[in-house]
């Protein structure tokens, strides 16, 4: 059995309990799909990691270190959650000088999601919680997720695949643990994270992709009503890959051929990662 | 030596790596001033504890036990944390009904504030960073902290001694590790916490004190230029007890009237506290 978490390149199952990402959620993270042993969409899942930990003042691990630590937590297919934070510490929020980071590598089980989602859709449903405004935290996918487990646990509906989270204004950013493309009036596009949100490696990816196929895709202010009235809506992330939806709250959505186009494109770019040594 | 960390009752010094206090800030924490071994204002403390418990659907451990913990770790003066915890699970969001609870009780050196600050007050600077609203959390002294973090590494000068934060539309909130009162036109005000925002332990006790000694002390909504009017301006937490201010980015202040005699009240009641066996 490989170890299933490295923490500073160590077999290891705790953290300091003086870590400041236990103390403060001082920290970053990014959660990986891996095949054979490699990370999918590994130079986007790096360049966010960098700029994540760029926003709070840490220093990023280099690729190919994290890669092979990777490789040594999930050496066939597996989900692997990195974080990065700001190491042990005394008590206060004054960053130390003499804080030493901590790096996690840790490897799961894939989750198990019904093939069929990708194809037919998922149900998803608007969410009370509205997202706070924080240029600072925009798009940064730190370890202050508290807003992502509160909108989380508003639904226990098995059948609800995903939760929509808008802003106090009523745009629509992103789903709990997905990031959301619409096809509106012909044009692809997604809601710009600058004031909140998480910009998931995912989404780079579908957005390389698009430029790639033509179909220039727009970061945009989104307001829930123009969702509504979209021709396509479709999640993404590192695990579920895409999922065109069906639902949201009542109103039905065909999956199209934007999604459909997309996730092919994700799937042949994802064999062709593994097939390159 | 007394075990300086208890992690659910025991002598430990690390939390498993899969903690979702870790993985996302999913917990809430207090900070208390701890002399002859016993917690000051823990009524108050024990009180706000169970109430941030209550907003993210955690069981609060009772006050006796937590009590008898803080005893062991500090049977002298010291600064104890409490953590609590949503404890370890799997990876996702969703809340599994195994979760079980993780309680840190850990003791730290009470810090060696200079006795001067709380006679000739205190520097303060206004921050840059804009605390973000999420009434969800307001008041809640979550594990989320990244934008105190943040704040407090707007500046090194050790000359000056807290930052002020305001919110989005420029009402002024808290310090970043204390909350505010001000005496406005004759009156004693704090900050409401009801768009963001920590409510401190110490906060409570002031205006318990304050409302023992006929000084009714409403809460409002405070402009950062009404706050540089006042007559006098002062901080409180658990371990300062309470500083008046007597700087803000340039303007002068007095140490006043109202903050000697509140702070006189507080000692007094310490003092109560660690006699009454």
């Amino acid at each position: 059995m490989p170890p299933v978490i490295l923490i500073n390149g160590e077999a290891a199952d705790s953290v300091p309990a003086l870590d400041r990402g236990l103390q403060f959620g001082d920290g970053v993270f990014r959660t990986i799909a891996v095949s054979a042993g490699r990370p999918l969409n590994w130079v986007n899942q790096h360049a966010r990691l960098a700029s994540d930990c760029n926003a709070l003042g840490l220093a990023c691990p280099e690729s190919e270190l994290l890669a092979a630590e990777i490789a040594t937590v999930a050496p066939n297919a597996a989900t692997v959650k990195i974080i990065l934070t700001r190491g042990p510490a005394g008590r206060g929020y004054g960053i130390p000088a003499e804080a030493r980071a901590t790096r996690m590598v840790a490897a799961f089980d894939a989750p198990e999601y019904d093939a069929k989602l990708a194809v037919e859709g998922v149900r998803v449903r608007l969410c009370t919680l509205r997202l706070a405004v924080q240029p600072r935290l925009a798009g940064v996918k730190s370890l202050n997720r508290l807003e992502n487990v509160l909108a989380r646990s508003e639904w226990r509906d098995r059948t609800i695949h995903e939760g929509l989270l808008c802003d106090g204004e009523g745009r629509a950013i992103e789903g709990t643990m997905s990031n959301i493309f619409v096809v509106h009036k012909g044009h692809l596009v997604t809601p710009r994270l600058d004031r909140c949100g998480v910009a998931g490696a995912q989404r780079d990816r579908v957005r390389q992709l698009a430029a790639s196929l033509d179909e220039e895709c727009e970061e945009v202010d989104l307001g829930i009503e123009e969702i509504m009235k979209a021709d396509e809506v479709f999640l993404t992330n590192s695990l579920i890959r895409l999922w065109p939806v069906r639902e949201i709250d009542g109103r039905a959505f065909k999956p199209g051929p934007v999604a459909r186009v997309i996730r092919e494109a994700i799937l042949a770019q994802e064999a062709r990662d593994v097939l390159v040594a």
